[in-house]
């Protein structure tokens, strides 16, 4: 038994190096961005992602490169002057500086890295987008769904942007309560990195418009207007990452003929299992205390000065744990809970901390 | 005999399938982008490249997404307010395009479809910015190294930026007459798409400091400073196309290996037969008549309204014209010339498009 915990880039999906193999076979690796051939794989992604998401057909789905031009996308289409970021560790934070680099006027409400938010947060009904990262992989923090959803109430002028890099697709989100979300595909869909999925409904097209009838810049080609104009045609505005595109496509019929139910369930008890052997354990603990706040798809668990044993003793029966975020490397791991993860590799990692003293 | 003429994506170089297979095997395309291992394929991408090409120490080699993202980050980073554009075709065009969106006082001096430029324009000492599409893909038309080296001389103040996005690795530039040039990885590199190749000197990383030190916004995680801060690490800002690196690392191997004089030679014969069979040929004609400006990794052929007859006839024997571009679609036929062409491919073509009639 082998496994690669890291939580991305991650264990590859069990299907994808079949895939890869039919797309050198076939020519996938050589199709023009043009074709009809395109076209296909194109709307294939984008319409299988909608379905095993259930994403509503107010929305759209462009390909970033990645999340991370994600962020920066985000601000710049979506941000005239104020966005506003719940921030618990190193990415919400990012995304956070994003905004800062590109001359806004960013504000944030941020607590201690391990924690989530207070309901209670009063959050500037002036603020025109609200970042808010569902699953902080740095520290395996996840914002419950009732948080994410109360803000359409609360501030009904604000876009609500919803980071789920690591978390999609394990989440069942309330289309209506969101305006946007995205993620990238090394984590949550097994495959290769080099690819950013991006959804956005109509209230975003909305305000990119309004930004460029004000005179404001919104990117290039990567705006949401250039964006749609090609996606209309199931195109993108530049040569994209084919091969990753298509990538996706086939995994996302995978997940689909698996069902998107058999999928959370799966993540749910893999997650109880390593959770409980947290728990319990004389030597280890879960980082993440809040029981509401607990990841299901980045689980860390504070390892103190035994991280190095921990983790060598992991390696030595082939299972790979991740690191710990940054300055945390020294006294946590992560171990990441995707659909590539199997049940049998989950049992063998709990077993094996189990046995660990 | 089967090949793929189309421009780019085109056809992979033969290396690729086996390099993406090992690839796969050996898990680079599950490896984090912060570990040791990455950062050796970083550098022997980046290294390799520079030997390949030439390239002097006073230069950086970052990695985008694709060229059209670097269009996009070479304004950011080193124009404020003037960029100028040498403008004879549709790609060339959308480089100057892309500074009228990000707000800039863009201009551009603009010949027909299918020629070069007079040496005696004039460009304005002003212009912080000159942008040289070196080979236009849409018309097969390449512009000297003498036309470009001539600006250091009469510009010395601006930043001379070179589009070799479907010439390189062909072309030996003279990187003491340029600042910046930039290709992607689906062209002549023969790989797949999804990574562009960013190469910016000095004065290039002083004047996005310049920008800064000014208070205008140079973009973020993809700006000069980030890209310079990572790569002296040997890692990238964000989590990058990982398995387009590694292959390009790969690729860079084997023509090395080959020798680039030894890819010049070949691409030159390539290049001879088949603009000597369009000159003879009946029916047929090169596009770009004067000699100087015709390209030797993009070659265009006049078909008129023999179009469809000839790519059909092609097809029929599996050689794969590229369509022309646009509007010319109905009247021409694209070839490419890249290193993943073999000469026993040419031949094939040049004595298929001599029997046509």
């Amino acid at each position: 038994m082998t496994a690669n915990f890291a939580p991305g880039p991650s264990q590859l999906y069990f299907t994808v190096p079949d895939h890869a193999r039919v797309a050198f076979r076939d020519g996938i690796t050589s199709l023009g961005h043009r074709t009809r051939e395109f076209e296909k794989i194109f709307q294939s992604a984008t319409e299988g992602l909608k379905e095993l998401l259930g994403v509503p057909s107010n929305f759209h789905i462009f390909f970033a490169s990645s999340a991370t031009e994600i962020w920066e996308r985000s601000i710049q289409n979506l941000v005239d002057e104020k966005p506003f970021h719940f921030v618990n560790g190193a990415f919400s934070n990012r995304f956070y500086e994003i905004g800062k680099l590109l001359g806004k006027n960013s504000t944030k409400v941020e607590v201690a890295f391990g924690h989530g938010f207070d309901e209670k947060v009063n959050v500037p009904a002036d603020v025109e987008m609200i970042g808010i990262t569902h699953n902080e992989t740095s520290t395996g923090v996840s914002l419950s769904l009732d948080f994410i959803n109360h803000f359409r109430k609360t501030n009904p002028n604000s876009l609500i942007v919803v980071d789920a890099v690591s978390s999609l697709p394990y989440p069942e989100f309330d289309y209506s309560k969101i305006d946007s979300i995205f993620f990238s595909v090394q984590k949550g869909f097994g495959l290769p990195a080099g690819l950013g999925v991006w959804v956005v409904n109509d209230r975003c097209m909305a305000k990119a418009e309004e930004l460029i009838s004000k005179g404001k810049g919104v990117g290039t080609y990567h705006s949401l207007p250039f964006y749609l104009q090609n996606a209309k045609k199931h195109q993108t505005p530049e040569t994209p990452n084919v091969l990753g595109i298509y990538l996706l496509s086939k995994v996302v019929e995978d997940f689909l003929r698996k069902g998107i139910q058999a999928i959370r369930k799966e993540t749910e008890y893999k997650a109880a299992i390593l959770y409980q052997v947290l728990e319990k354990h004389e030597v280890l603990s879960p980082f993440v205390i809040e029981k509401q706040s607990q990841s299901k798809t980045v689980i860390v668990a504070q390892c103190g000065d035994r991280t190095d044993r921990i983790y060598e003793h992991l390696k030595s029966i082939g299972l790979h744990a991740g690191d710990g975020y940054g300055v945390l490397k020294k006294i946590q791991l992560r171990f990441a809970n995707f659909p590539a993860h199997s049940k049998e590799q989950f049992e063998a990692l709990v077993d094996s901390i189990e046995r660990f003293r």
